[in-house]
C-alpha cells in the first residue's frame, strides 16, 4: 500500500458512506492531465494502461483474483515499504531547502510510523506475521524496482527521484478511478473491499492531486522541459517496473490455481 | 544548537532548579569513556580538548563572550543545523533495518519540526530574522564540517557517518560538563545561561548517553574493531571541524572587539 | 562478458593449443575456497550451484544452446556492461586510498574502452548492431541485477559493493571449470567455443584469483568477519540476481523453440 | 595541478621557444564569455575576479611569492588531487551514456596515472616526499572546497557537479591568461616558470575551451536555463573556495615570513 493508507484508512468509516449499492460521485478530478505528470502519463501510452488496468487490479475489484495472489503481493509490499521509506529518506538528503527537507522527512514518518504499522495490521488480517514478512526474500519483480527508483535517485536530482516514484503514488489512485468506473466491480462480498475502498477515498486522491501539482512545480524548478527525453524513459521504466510488479502477484495467483 | 535542544527547553522549567546559586548533582555519568566512543575521543587526545575545551565554550560559560561572536555563531549554527538534517535523512538512506529507518526518520522529524522552529525562536531573541539567516553565505567552517559529514556518510557506511556525527552531539554534552566543573562559570547575569542551561540539563545528557550506546552497538555489527584506524581518522577530522566551527565564531568576536 | 575477456581474446591465439582434442591441465586452481569469497561461496549453498551450473551454461559447453538464447544474452550483457562499468566508477568514488582509486579507474577503463569495443565487435559476428542494442530496453532481470549491486554500493561502503560484484566476476570463471569438467562439453563445432574459451583461459582465471585475494584482502581492513550476516545476505542476493540472468536467456531460447 | 598539465608538461620543450624574452601570440581564445560557463562567470562578478586575480597568482607571475606559500600549496594541492579523482569517478557514475561515462573514466585515468605521478616528480624537485605530503592532514580550505564538490555531484546531477568543478579548471587558465597580460610577469630567473608554463600553454587552453563548450552542451541538455539560480549558487560557492585555497597558500607565506 501507499503512502497515503493511512490517511484512507484513519477515515475508513467517515467513507462508508460512499460504498454499498452505488459508487460515489466524484467531485474531484484526479488531476491526470495535468502539467508534468500529465505529459509523461500521455507519452507513456500503452506501458502506463497495462498497469493502471492490469488484471491484478481488475480482478480485485470484482472479487476474483486469487487469495494466494493477494497474499503474495501482501508480502512484497511490506518488503517494498521499507524501501520506499528509504527512497523518501533520500530526497530529503537530495533536497537543498528547508521546505523540501521537511515534506520529505513528513514522507518518511507517514511511512514508518502510521502505514507501516497499518500495514502489519492489515496483513494480520490475513494472517501474514511481521517476522515471516521480513524474513521473506524479496521477489526478482520487488527488487528490481526499488532499486531502480534508489539509484535512479541517487544518480540524478531530486526530479529524478520524484519522476521514478510518481507512477507509484499516482497509479494506485488512478486503478481505483478505473475500478469504479468498471461496472463489474462490486464491493459487498468482496474480500479486497478495504483496499479499494482505501485507493477511491478522497484522502487518497487529495494526495494524488497534491503530488501531481508539487511534481510539476519541482519540474519548473529543474528544468524538466529540457531534461524531458530522459525524464520520460525514467517514467516509462518505472512505469514498467508498477506493471512488472502486478505480474508477480498474478503469477502467484495462476501457480496456485493451476498447480 | 543540536538535536535535542528541543526536549531540553521543553524542560527547562523542571530544571529551573539546578540553576542558581549552587551547581546540580550530577548522578549519571555522560559514560564518555564507554565502548566504541570512550575510544575514540582517548585517542583523539588534544584535538577534542582543544575542542570541547575551547576558549568560545568557556568565555560562554563565563559570560565574557562578546556578544558579535555569539550571534555569528548562531546564524551559522542555523545554516549547519539545514545539513545536519539533511545528514541525518541520509542516515534513513543506509539504514538496512526498519529500526534504524525509523530512528534516522525520528532525528530529522526531531531537527527540522521542533529544534529549527526553536532555534529560530531563539534567534529571534537575538535580534536574528530567520530570513536573513537563510540569504547569510555559509562561512569556510560551516561548508568544510558539514560537507565533510555528508561526504563521508555518502562514501562510506552507516557506521562512518554516525563516527563523523558523533562529536556534534557528545561534544557539547562534553562542553557542558566542562562549564559544571569551571568554577569560574556562572548564571546569574550571564547572557548566554538559557545556552549553557539546554547542554547541562539531564535530557540533554540523556541524549548523549544514549548515542554513546548506540554508537557501540553499531560498531559491534559493522567491525569497527578492525576499521578502527580509518574510523579514527573520520573522529579526528570531524573534530578539528567542529573546533573550526567553534575558532569562527571566536574570531568574530575579536574582530568586532579590536576594529 | 566480463572485465576480462580482453585480456582473454587478446592472447586467444596462444591459448589454442589448449582446445580441441583434449582439456587443458590446470595447474593453478581458482582459489574458490579461499577467504572471505570462499565462505560467501560455502555458505550461499545450492543459491551458488545453481547459478554457475545453470541450464544456459551447461547447453553453451554442449553446443545446444539455441542461437536465440545466447544472442538476447548478448544484448542484455551489453546493457548489463553499462551498468558494470558505473558500478566501478562508483567504486573510485568510494575508495579512500590512491591505490584503491587507481586500481577503480583501470577497472572502469578496461571496461569501457577495452571490453566493450570488444564485445561490440563480438556481437556484430551475430548480426547484433551496437544502435540497435543501445535502443533495446532492459530486461526485468538486468535492471533488477545491475540497480541492485549499484545501491546496495552506495548505500553501504566500498566492501559491501565489492561483495555485491564478486559473484559475476568469479561466478564465470567457475562455470567455466565446470565446463572444463563435463564430459558433454565439446568445443569442434561449437558455435559459443569463442566465449567457452575466453572463461577457461589462464588469464581469465588469473583475474579470478587476484579478485579472490582482494576482497579477503578488503574484508580484513574492513571488518568482515563483524559484519558477515550482512554481506552474505548481499551476496547470495547477488547470486541469485546472476542466476535471474541466465534464466532470462534460457527462456528467451524456449521461447523460440517452442513458438 | 589541474587534470591536463600531464599535456602540457609532455610539450613543454615544443613550446620553449614561446617563453623567454617575448610573449607568444595568443590565437584562439579562451572562450571565457561562450554559454553557460560566460553566464556564470560574468554572473559571480567579483568573486570570480579575485578568485583568478588572487595576489597569490600575480605573485607567481613576478617570482615574488615566498617559497613557503608555494610549497604548502603544493602539498595541499597533492591532497586536492586525490579527492577530486574521486570527484570525476563519481561522474562516471552519475554519467548516463557511454560517452559521458568514457570521458569521466579518462579523466581519473588522467589525474591517477599521468597528472598525479607529474605533481609528485614536481613536487619532488621541491624537496616534497609523497610519504610525507600523504600523511599531512588537510587544510581546512582544501577539505571544504573538496567536500563540497563531491556532495554537490552526490546530492544534485551530472550537471551540478560539472558546475561545481567548472571554476578549477577554467579559472587557472584564466590566471595564467592575466599573468600574460600583467606586465609584471616575467619568466626569467623566476622559481615558478615550470607552472606558469603550464598554465598559459595552448594544450592547456585547448582543455579549457573543450569543457567550456562541454559545459554549454550539458546545460542545454540538463535544462540549466531553468535551474540557472541554484547552479549560480554552486558556481559562486565553489569560486569562492577556491579563492580560500589560494588564501590558504598566501598565508602559509606571510606567516613564514612574518616569523
Amino acid at each position: 500500500m501507499r503512502d497515503d493508507l493511512s490517511a484512507v484508512i484513519d477515515t475508513e468509516h467517515d467513507n462508508e458512506s460512499i460504498v454499498g449499492e452505488h459508487w460515489p460521485m466524484i467531485d474531484k478530478p484526479l488531476l491526470l492531465d495535468h502539467g508534468l505528470f500529465g505529459r509523461l502519463r500521455r507519452d507513456a501510452g500503452t506501458h502506463w494502461k497495462s498497469y493502471v488496468a492490469h488484471d491484478f487490479v481488475l480482478a480485485l475489484g470484482r472479487g476474483t483474483l486469487p487469495e494466494a495472489a493477494f497474499r503474495h503481493f501482501l508480502v512484497q509490499d511490506y518488503l517494498f515499504l521499507i524501501q520506499f521509506a528509504r527512497a523518501h529518506a533520500l530526497a530529503g538528503f537530495k533536497a537543498t531547502t528547508l521546505a523540501d527537507i521537511r515534506a520529505a522527512a513528513a514522507s518518511v514518518s507517514a511511512i514508518v510510523d502510521v502505514e507501516m504499522p497499518l500495514h502489519v495490521n492489515y496483513c494480520a488480517g490475513w494472517n501474514l506475521d511481521e517476522v515471516d514478512m521480513v524474513a521473506t526474500p524479496e521477489a526478482l519483480e520487488t527488487t528490481a524496482y526499488t532499486r531502480f527508483v534508489l539509484e535512479r535517485g541517487l544518480a540524478g536530482d531530486l526530479l529524478d527521484l520524484q519522476v521514478a516514484l510518481a507512477p507509484c503514488l499516482v497509479g494506485y489512485g488512478e486503478s481505483g478511478e478505473i475500478l469504479l468506473a468498471d461496472p463489474k466491480t462490486r464491493l459487498d462480498d468482496n474480500p479486497y473491499r478495504e483496499w479499494i475502498t482505501a485507493y477511491t477515498s478522497e484522502p487518497y486522491r487529495a494526495l494524488v492531486r497534491n503530488s501531481i501539482i508539487t511534481l510539476d512545480r519541482l519540474g519548473t524548478e529543474c528544468g524538466a522541459e529540457a531534461r524531458y527525453p530522459q525524464l520520460l524513459a525514467t517514467f516509462i521504466a518505472a512505469t514498467k517496473l508498477e506493471e512488472a510488479f502486478w505480474s508477480m502477484g498474478w503469477r502467484a495467483g495462476q501457480v496456485t490455481r493451476d498447480g
